[in-house]
Parts: C-alpha cells; sequence; structure tokens
C-alpha cells in the first residue's frame, strides 16, 4: 500500500493526519533510532523516551508561543475529562463560573462543572441551533466569578471565535481548543488555561494537552481523585504514572511536521484560504447553503445542508465514491460536515469543491 | 530496520510486544485493510473502528473466559485511575473495604481510596520489604465490607498470589492484574472486577482494561466525575466520548496473537518454563539471590541481586552490551528485574540466563 491508495478524510475528529508523520511512525516502529525497539515498547522512564516527551513539549512551546510561566501537561481522558478537571481545580474561592455556551460540547462543559459549583450560562445560542456566538457585554459577566470559560471552536455547528472574549479583572479566560488549537495564532498570555485533546489538529486519540498558567496549580480539593489534579502532572513532568507513550511520540511529530512547513502563522493561511474556498463555493451555489452565522463561520469544521435528507445522503455516497470520504454531518445534526483540520492538504478542498461544483450542476 | 536489529527488552512496562503485532501495525499504517487511512486517523463513529473494537472485545471474552454477565470496558488514565475509579464506584453501601499491601502499587491505592470511604489494611508485608504476599485469616475480614482487594502480581517486589483469596459471603473481590493478566488462567467469575493498565501484557500505554459484573455498575455518587464512572462506559460501548483508538486497535491485535500461539492456557504454560530457567539459574549461581519469598515468587517479574550495587551495575552494563536491555531494578528497589511477560520469548529468557551463568563465572 502506498501513499496513492490514500483517501481525503473530512472527519471531525479522530481525522486526517500528515503523510509524513504516519511514514515517520510506519519506518521506526520496529526500531526507533536504534534503540532495537518500538516507541511502545520503551520504558517512560527511560532516556530515550525522556528525549522524546522533552523535545515534545519543547517544539509545542516553540509553535505555540507559550510564556514561562505556563506548565505543558499531557493528560488521558481527552477534552471531556477537562470538563471535570477545570472545575476541580479553578473553583478555588467562590466556587462561582462563568460559562458561553456556544454549542454541544460547551453546553456539557457546563453541565459537568454544575456538579462541583455555582456555574452560570452567561449566554447560550442553542436558540438557534448554535448557529452562531453569543455576544455578552461585559456588565453581565459575573465579578467574583473563579473562571470564565469559552469553547473557542465548534466542532458539531460549525462556529468559531474570532478575538478572545477579555474577562473582568484578573479573571482567568479558559478555553477549549480541542479542534481548532495549532491552526490559527493565539495569545497564550491572555489565557488561564488552555486544553485539547488530540485527535483532530495534535496527533492520536488517547493525549490531552493541558497548558495552565503555574498560579493557577495547586487549589484541587483533598478529595479530588489524584489524576484529576493538574498538580500530579505538573509537579511530575507528567509522568506520575505511565503517560500515553506512543499518543505522546506521535504528537511530538506532528509538532515537528508544523515546525517543518513553516509554523502556526503559515497553517493560518492556509486554513484561512481552504476555508474560503469552499464556504464560497458553498454560497455560489444553487443547492447549498451554510447555516451559520457569517461572521462565526469555522475555519475547522464547514457545515451546509441541501436541506433535503435525501439530496444530503447522495452527496455524502458520491463523495465517498470520489475518495471524499466522511462528509456526512455530526450523527445530531445531519447534513453536511468538511473538517478541515491542519493535515488536510489544500488540494483536498480544491477536489471537494470540485465535486460539489460538479453535483450542484447534475442535481439543480 | 528488520526484526534482527532488534533486543531482548525485560523492561517492566511499557515493555517487549510480539513483532507479529508491530509488524501487522507496521504495515496498515498508512492504510489500514484498504480504508485509504490509518486506524489512527479512523472516526470512532465509523463502521470500520466499530469493528476493531467489536473484535477486540470478543476476543478478550474469548481468550479470558468472560462470562456474559461482566461488562468489558476500555478506559484511560492507566492502572492508576482505577484506583481511584473502584472506590468511586463500588463503595456503594457501608463504604468500607478491605485492602491487602503486598506492594507498592496495593499501597497506594489502598491510600487514593482512603479519600473516599473507610480503607481498612488487612495486611501489609512492607516490614519485608514486600518480599512476600500477607496470608490472612478469612476471620479478620471486615464482615460488612462493600468490597475486597488485591493486586495480583507486584511488579515493583517480584511477588504474585499464586491462589486467590475467597472473601465472605457475596463481597465483591477487586483484583489489579495490570501485570499479569493474560499471562496466566484466572476464573473471572470468582472476581468482581479486574482491571488492568496495558503496557504489560496487554498492548501500548494509553488504554486500561475492566471488567466488571454488571450488577457492580451503577452505584457512583451525584459528585462523581462522568469518565470515573464504569455505568458512562457500559451504557456506550466505551465511547461516551472519544476513545484511545490506536490502543484499542494495538490490544486487539495482542488478542489476536495470544489466540494464534494457543491461548492463554498455553502462555501461561511458556511463563512458567521461563519463569522456572531464570529462578534456577539464580538459585544455582554463586553471585545472584532472589529476595522474594520461594512460594510467592512471580512469573512475570523476577528480581535477583548480587548484594554489591557496583556489581549489580556492572552486570546491567554488560548485559546491555549483549542485547539484554532493561534489566534494573525499580528505581525505589535497585538490584535487577527481568520482567517476562507474555511476548518476551523463550530464547529471551535463554540468553539471559546464559548471559547471567557466564558472569557468575567470571566475577566471583
Amino acid at each position: 500500500m502506498s501513499e496513492f491508495d490514500r483517501v481525503y478524510n473530512f472527519s471531525a475528529g479522530p481525522s486526517q493526519m500528515p503523510l509524513w508523520v504516519l511514514q515517520e511512525a510506519q519506518k521506526d516502529m520496529l526500531n526507533y533510532h536504534g534503540t532495537g525497539m518500538s516507541v511502545m515498547e520503551m520504558s517512560h522512564r527511560s532516556k530515550d523516551f525522556q528525549a522524546i516527551i522533552d523535545r515534545a513539549e519543547a517544539d509545542l512551546r516553540e509553535v505555540m508561543g507559550i510564556p514561562d510561566n505556563y506548565k505543558v501537561l499531557f493528560i488521558q481522558g481527552g477534552g471531556y475529562m477537562q470538563f471535570s478537571m477545570v472545575p476541580l481545580n479553578l473553583l478555588r474561592k467562590t466556587k462561582k463560573a462563568d460559562y458561553i455556551v456556544s454549542g454541544g460540547w460547551a453546553k456539557k462543559s457546563a453541565k459537568e462543572a454544575s456538579k462541583f459549583g455555582d456555574i452560570k450560562v452567561l449566554a447560550s445560542s442553542e436558540d438557534k441551533t448554535f448557529s452562531y456566538i453569543p455576544k455578552v457585554p461585559r456588565s453581565e459577566y459575573t465579578p467574583d466569578a473563579d473562571y470564565f470559560y469559552i469553547c473557542h471552536n465548534n466542532t458539531l455547528y460549525g462556529t468559531q471565535w474570532k478575538e478572545l472574549p477579555v474577562p473582568l479583572d484578573d479573571i482567568p479566560l479558559v478555553v477549549d481548543m480541542s479542534s481548532d488549537i495549532l491552526s490559527t495564532e493565539i495569545d497564550v498570555s491572555k489565557c488561564g488555561l488552555i486544553f485539547a485533546g488530540a485527535q483532530k489538529n495534535l496527533g492520536p486519540a488517547g493525549v490531552t494537552i493541558a497548558i495552565v498558567r503555574e498560579d493557577l496549580i495547586g487549589f484541587a480539593g483533598p478529595k479530588t481523585p489524584i489524576l484529576l489534579d493538574y498538580k500530579t502532572y505538573a509537579d511530575n513532568g507528567s509522568m506520575f504514572n505511565t503517560p500515553p507513550t506512543y499518543a505522546i511520540y506521535i504528537a511530538g511529530l506532528m509538532f515537528q511536521w508544523i515546525k517543518n512547513v513553516g509554523g502556526v502563522k503559515e497553517l493560518q493561511k492556509i486554513n484561512e484560504k481552504k476555508a474560503a474556498l469552499l464556504y464560497d463555493a458553498i454560497d455560489a451555489s444553487t443547492l447549498f447553503t451554510c447555516p451559520t452565522a457569517k461572521e462565526d463561520r469555522s475555519n475547522m469544521n464547514c457545515l451546509f445542508v441541501t436541506g433535503n435528507a435525501d439530496l444530503d445522503k447522495k452527496f455524502i455516497a458520491e463523495a465517498k465514491e470520489n475518495g471524499l470520504v466522511n462528509v456526512g454531518g455530526h450523527r445530531t445534526v445531519g447534513g453536511m460536515r468538511a473538517s478541515l483540520y491542519n493535515a488536510m492538504p489544500y488540494e483536498g478542498v480544491e477536489k471537494l469543491v470540485d465535486f460539489l461544483q460538479k453535483f450542484d450542476k447534475a442535481n439543480k
């Protein structure tokens, strides 16, 4: 099998990965750099693995511009585990927090946090199927909240914050970037905590990254399960217990690839071009519409519909025959969704647009 | 690079894996069975991945003989996360539990459980550096405990239970089999819950298996983090959120390999032969002694020492030069430790014994 048998995979996550990353992993599967073993077989206490995790962290710090007073933690459990860890660690004074519910994941996160404190949903866009990012005047923010929470990109409904909200005073901003981390430049110093499940832009499912400002670590209550305390990871270089070594290795390859292709600035340019190409084609078509507010459209997850469930199905099936797979919408939403993460090349989007235009002509 | 460049890796975990498993993973890295993508890139909601996890579960059920009234759950966080999940789920009536502390991991587990209930350490072998399995008369068991806990194999100190204890009445037995699952036959129906981090006999770090009797699921308290509730996994086929897909795929290959080599019965025979070969050589040597009680010696982790730290160091270094790597003891214990998990072939142990005998002759 070669690269030529590969499809363009528009899955929302786990999702397409750069061919270079997979080829490196393949090449070193039986014997990593002369160690005589696979990375999967390495003790996490070995010098070889320590070098892998150290390089992964250093490269991530470099490509994201993470300041020195932030810890980079490798955790298990996916973004969902952070829905519990954020309140368990950050509800440290008043036990209050503000959430902006711009989609299904933010809603689930607020619900989980409500187990542990006084969670206020400042606004929700559920009234219009989460098709826009709610705008909330700062006067409505809770003045003594322990943190302010947003989900930066809405994988299910295709919206994305274009500018970070600014919490009151020194209230830390918590940002779920599971589906757009490293796809767009972000000023880490404006956030108290950023987290991301890996399986979109970072690598394989099974590792989650939390970037936490140091002064926010150490406030988990005494009954917090030990692996849900950021301090456990911060004090032990993410190796209090065995970390998901192979997933960290692959994430490290992803960071190397990002450096090789010119960094996040360059990827952001390409991602903007990719998204514009697809949204423009949808807007210009006869059959397709995009259900999301124009100013909030995501560069990562592009939703479109025909308004006819049978026609949607036909589109998804014919796209697959053309090597353009997983363009079906989330099971709770329907329609189409094309995810354009970092690893989706421009040519993949060109092929999708070309197919969309042919389909539009043939079915109108 | 080929199989001929590979070393014999006696690491305690993550540890050596069968060459066949790694070769399969390597072959399918860019294109799994004609899907045009790596397993790492597959949506966990796809038919292709569903087939992978279904087969993994079915094969595990077959090789372990898991009865129908037990759920097989794929979880993240390693064995350590189970140290929290077990009490959070199983302390459901009196909030009492009995622990036998036969090693460092059981000790840590009891400590974590103490956050959530009234944990009684029935016995500990810490007085003699955990070199034996404590025997406790059943009259000392707590009659109204919610569960009874043991760690079946002591990775750090090289002991192993040869027969399961029998709790009073219908008190469920909880067994940590992180380092010896699938290496020896066990009667699952005698246990309420068995768990195991994957990185010894099951596959790569990043997935943990819990085998839970159905009537024990559903008792987690309302403030339990959602991903620490067994019910979350049981009700959703382990896919409430994105599971560690690639680690599950590799674990599935491990189960296939176990079937291919004749099942757990056959592996147990080989494991007993491997362990006997090494322990006999140690006992017959002039330089080396095994610090563990003879009747409790582990077939998985074999400890031995010379009593001279410099000589131990020399042994470890020279073994490495001979392609026998990671025979150093745990950083808290010192000396030597050779881990003989399923994937360590008999020839590897022969080579180690051969080297040990030469070293013994040369240094006495």
